[in-house]
């Protein structure tokens, strides 16, 4: 009969990897069926309960460290239950065997080189390190998860009005100068730059470039928040800029998890404006169009890497959406009068891709609906096909009563720039729209407002395409034939206009060789020497040994002085 | 100083048509400057407002008709408001020349060949007519909006037990062995066969395909809501079986504007049996994967048309997915215990696509939110990185403890007959994962459950990826190394087990030279005639006028007799 014994430690703090390998020594003592070393939250408790090691009326704190063996005797459990102390000193005696600084701040003084600093410590002590790194100057890879979005945007928004990076949290990978920081594949260097929020996509995608022979230059991982809405994607957007900056880079890479729609449409301005082909894969958004000017996008990670090495291997290939915009537009709105429903969603979907959220009486992903039908708001594409406007009044399609007073109406509005229309020929549908369309196009025109028609048909239909389309252009609008020409006409007149007020990041971390700093999870310290890199291990242990109420005062304490360490570190590398 | 008329005409029925070519007449009249007849709907009384043509003081009813002159003086007015019968009269003496059938039923028995009946009457009328046409064993081409999707989800029920398509409500186009019913442009004839949720999709579309020199077999329109929860894409299922066994079809195309995911994962079963080629454009819906054995997925409708033409002149290219399944798997569900959040999110989305939805801890579109991530349901996938599960314990790239624990649980209940894992190698991860999970895969395969794995990494990595895949193999799982592969491999094995329980619908209908009878607008009318269709115009009017009261007491009388109308309708075509 198995007997199960327990030990409960308030408020301790061990790191992961000692408390791993503290639970596979308690494994290997004889007698010994299972075991249990968990920090004891809600979800390990649930944990251990599944795995029959949960004892009856425990009630451990969160914080606490919770030790479960299950053995063949109730003497064999707690003959192991007495060996923890003797198991942790003799990890604690081979650790002390390597000198090394204390603190960060001694650790600085020891590898002034060090741009770069790994913090892999718990969640509640991480922002607080990354504070003191940033002080200093270092660009952070914040492997600590645990880290609450608040904490995120102070951290990120202060490391960019200083021109520094913070990868993270919750950022597994990054490889810097073909150095791999934490979770990272060995691949050769190369000319493709990746900047993803979203780690294991990195290691995915490189190691598929690996694997098709070509390399990476640098993967600038962003930590899997950083496209939500609050962060704003300021890792990725200073990524994109070093990339667009690093003359190895040829050709860039973005992945990202699900993004938030506004945040999405200001970082693919910013990766247009790198002028690298650059491959886009927001996992679970629907692109709008297969490519855009630079930007190519992708469905999975395998397609993403593939279209990498295409764009590399190919080189840049002409852009089929550039459109020809003469002259100066007024700054302003675009105002869109569809007849066709389908023509509208698409339009909508590539306008807010590229200019932001779009306002529409449609219901589509991401769109913003219209109260009212009757009154248009900033960008507004309306489908004039939809049952309100159909009530007793013939489709506009037949009729263009309705869009002919709408157009005089939106025209007038001083904050509209750009009225687009579509015109669709063919059976049924009105037997010359140009000949009521043209003129109105005309009036519009003389307000200073510009037009964009895309016009659906073929050489063959009723109307006569080649009369249709010469009347609609000397009428002075803009003729395509198909949505994504449109919408590259209107974010050409109109996408442009946002400035980024991206603050300078140098670019000179990225040429350095790795120098580093680790705090926390010793493999990566490992890592990193076995990779070539300079390093040193920070022998970290939280204020106070981890009490919450300790913590507090310790830090009012230590904002009043200004101390730093002084014990002597190892230097490696 | 202009001055406003105006005429209420309470509940009467005109039609469309009569109704635009009325307000046309009353601007050519002297000294009129603007006029407007619509029924009196709110929207419609806001877009007379906004012309500037709305009289204070009214109260008309939406069912009324409203006439509004806007004339240079008082008398201009009220003599142009004066015309209004006699216009009206004109018009009808001149439709008056041709004798037509005046109902359904007569028009059914003078063109008898007809087995398309087109229905293009007021919202509130059409569901009636349709259950006629369908009693009639007609397929309709339904026009008609402002039908309850409730009428539309009964109405496509019926017809699908009688084998007939119901396309529509809302449906615009359709191309019918070379005849466009609706709007419909002129394209040539071949081997592309369309299903469309989306009138102008296929418009766009199929002129699209006619630029690139290929046509048309077929276009089915189905209407935009085909694709919505409820109606379940009866129409566009039924289209897609038809295309399936048309022998003039080679390459099939299938637009839709957004749909339920739910819907979107049933469809997508469908067309992955009809074994030929299909492009997919469900716009919104953001593809998993480019290609996926015979499908094809499309982000533009100008793509779409692209797409499609290649698969016809390049051919049908080999399967690069399809994964060697051999044996008998037990039905059940499936089980991912992931490393990689990433991975595991693009494995959701390629799973709901075709599995249908997805259990999960991961917040991903379309997934289903585990309520307590330490507990399956159905299908699951799990991050086992998420911040839950990594409090005081190492991420499952280097500990495997969590997920060994995971995999023997799930493996022992009887409903999972699947396991997939992610193992991504690296710097930073555990130094030998296969040497911990080739044991527990040998297990859970003693079970009769299957294993697949998904292996990250490059030859280059530390651990040999080499000799990992091979001890993984070696312990019965299947090794991929993309996420769509495992996809394909998990669909192969549990994916085609719903059977459709798809009637058979006869593709006499779209062998036949097209006769329809036409019922509403009558251009579509001379426009079946100008492509040469056998045609008959349906002298249609409501019932009792119009008069709701009247409508009620009518249809109980008649479906207590059941007479035919006895007329002598007029045949062309």
């Amino acid at each position: 009969m198995s007997s199960i014994e327990h030990e409960i430690r308030r408020g301790a703090y061990y790191d992961s990897v000692v408390l791993m390998q503290l639970q596979r020594s308690l494994l290997e003592l004889e007698g010994v069926e299972d075991a249990g070393v968990v920090m004891a939250t809600a979800a390990n408790l649930e944990l251990l309960d599944d795995s029959g090691l949960l004892v009856g009326g425990l009630e451990p704190r969160p914080e606490d460290l919770l030790i479960v063996v299950k053995a063949g005797s109730e003497t064999m459990a707690a003959h192991a239950i007495g060996q923890i102390d003797s198991i942790l000193n003799r990890r604690r005696s081979a650790a002390a065997s390597a000198y090394r600084p204390r603190s960060l701040d001694s650790a600085v003084k020891d590898l002034p080189e060090a741009a770069w600093v790994l913090i892999s410590i718990p969640g509640r002590y991480a922002a607080s390190v990354t504070r003191q790194a940033l002080s200093h100057n270092k660009h952070v890879f914040l492997y600590s998860d645990n880290v609450s979005l608040e904490e995120e945007i102070e951290l990120k928004t202060q490391a960019r009005e200083r021109g520094l990076l913070v990868m993270g949290p919750d950022c597994g990978t990054a490889i810097i100068n073909g150095i791999g920081f934490g979770f990272a594949n060995h691949v050769r260097r190369g000319a493709i730059g990746l900047v993803g929020a979203s780690g294991t996509g990195l290691q995915a995608i490189s190691s598929s470039i690996h694997g098709l022979g070509q390399g990476i230059s640098h993967a600038i991982g962003t930590g899997g928040r950083d496209l939500k809405h609050g962060v704003n994607a300021i890792t990725a957007r200073q990524g994109l800029e070093l990339l667009a900056h690093d003359p190895d880079t040829k050709v860039i890479v973005v992945v990202s998890k699900p993004p938030d729609p506004a945040v999405a449409a200001s970082l693919l301005t910013t990766a247009r404006q790198t002028g690298k082909p650059t491959v886009i894969n927001f996992i679970g958004y629907a692109p709008p169009v297969s490519e855009f000017e630079n930007l190519i996008f992708a469905n999975t990670l395998l397609e993403t890497a593939g279209k990498a090495v295409q764009a590399l291997v190919g080189g840049v290939k002409p852009d089929p959406n550039q459109p020809h915009v003469q002259g100066q537009v007024k700054p302003g709105f675009l105002r869109g009068l569809f007849s066709g429903g389908t023509l509208a969603i698409e339009a909508v979907r590539g306008l807010q891709a590229f200019l932001g959220p779009i306002h529409t009486n449609l219901s589509v992903p991401g769109g913003l609906v219209l109260e009212d039908p009757l009154v248009s708001k900033g960008h507004t594409i309306l489908d004039l096909g939809e049952d309100i406007f159909t009530v007793g009044r013939l489709h506009p399609m037949i009729d263009n009563d309705l869009r002919l007073r709408r157009m005089e109406q939106e025209s007038s509005a001083e904050e509209v720039a750009l009225i687009l229309l579509d015109v669709v020929l063919g059976e049924g549908s009105h037997p010359d729209p140009a000949s009521e369309l043209g003129p109105a196009i005309e009036h519009i025109r003389q307000r200073g407002v510009e037009v964009g028609v895309l016009l659906i048909g073929t050489d063959e239909d009723p109307q006569d395409m080649v009369a249709q389309r010469s009347r609609l252009e000397s009428a002075g609008a803009k003729v395509v034939t198909d949505t994504i020409s449109l919408v590259a006409y209107a974010v050409a007149l109109l996408g442009d206009s946002t400035e980024q007020d991206q603050p300078a990041i140098s670019t000179t971390a990225l040429a350095a060789p790795v120098a580093a700093i680790n705090i926390g999870l010793e493999s990566f310290y490992d890592s990193l020497l076995s990779q070539g890199a300079a390093s040193i291990q920070v022998d970290w242990r939280p204020p106070a040994g981890g009490n919450e109420r300790l913590i507090g005062i310790l830090s009012r304490i230590k904002s009043s002085q200004q101390a730093g360490d002084q014990d002597e570190p190892v230097k490696k590398g």
